[in-house]
């Protein structure tokens, strides 16, 4: 009995671990097919070859299983979780504001996470999970960069690395979101130089 | 036929924006008692002694007519179009961004805002709409504050007015819309100091 224990508990562990990858599969390739609005638990479930109700208990909500989905896409980058630092933090900085902006204007990453962020907004528990399991980690990355860059002495001594942070990401997500203006490599390297002015070292 | 043409005219015209603002007010009474999810154009039509055929004449969807009922409320509320000049930069964008913030707090222009905000992510044309009648006025207003700090030595003579509002509305809106921080004063003031520091006189 308890041999048999020990021998099914590794085998369940896999096969939930195997279910759990076949569903974040599933709804990336379903959002990529019809589009966010569309993907049901139903078709995730039965393209995953899973029960609805094996999904159910795992997360509360479409928009959790979504925000997991991509939350795994990162993972399994992991050089993608690192800035570049060349010791120049404003080239490096409008690099990697550059390609964020790129980012943001590919439809295939656009309209899922235009759709998530949708429901994010109404959903204050979604909120809490996005902001702890993909936005925590993003800046954390930027942060590690600009604390390097402080050390380094371009950076004030007492620079608010997470308001910087803030400043930077801040002015993109409105445009992209609003659509009030247009992701342009100008875009950001005018925000690159206002925020190393601001948190610079004094003159 | 020509007098009774001239005659009708006026009566029309004075019709249509009694049915207007009767829709108008009619929106944002319903979206106070019942939230934005629940109010419907039939809801709308029948507290504004309207046909719903007359709302879908004047407005192509839900989110246009909320837009438009917000958008009266500020071209009621003339006095508010301003910002202060007390001749003290940093000390008149503390008190506005603060007020902001506030305001953005409130659960009465919270919720309906939020709502609207949700379906101006999906909706281009929405979007316009909103930029054009809503984020535009707001800016222009706060840029006329900017320009006259520019005007008296306060900001660089080179200062990017558009993109000093950017920054200064961007990490506000962000917050707001994601929860990822609390909106407080230290919040508002460290936000504005930063922005100063960037567009300030250069020494």
């Amino acid at each position: 009995m308890c041999a048999m224990k020990a021998h099914k508990a590794p085998n369940s562990a896999r096969r939930n671990e195997q279910s759990r990858q076949a569903i974040l599969t599933a709804t990336r390739e379903l959002i990529a097919e019809v589009g966010y609005a569309k993907v049901t638990i139903e078709a995730i479930a039965s393209r995953a070859g899973v029960g609805k109700q094996t999904i159910y208990r795992w997360w509360p909500s479409k928009g959790f299983v979504v925000l997991e989905s991509f939350v795994a896409l990162i993972e399994t980058e992991e050089g993608a979780v690192e800035l570049p630092d060349t010791g120049d933090i404003e080239a490096d900085l409008k690099l990697v504001m550059r390609e964020t902006m790129e980012e943001f204007a590919t439809p295939a990453f656009e309209a899922p996470i235009r759709a998530l962020n949708t429901e994010i907004i109404n959903d204050p528990a979604l909120a809490e999970a996005y902001n702890e399991k993909l936005a925590a980690p993003t800046d954390e990355v930027m942060r590690a960069r600009l604390r390097s860059a402080r050390h380094a002495g371009q950076l004030s001594p007492d620079a608010d690395l997470d308001l910087m942070a803030e400043m930077l990401y801040g002015p993109l997500y409105q445009r992209w979101l609003l659509r009030s203006g247009p992701l342009t490599p100008e875009f950001a390297d005018g925000l690159v130089e206002a925020v190393l002015r601001a948190f610079g070292p004094r003159a």
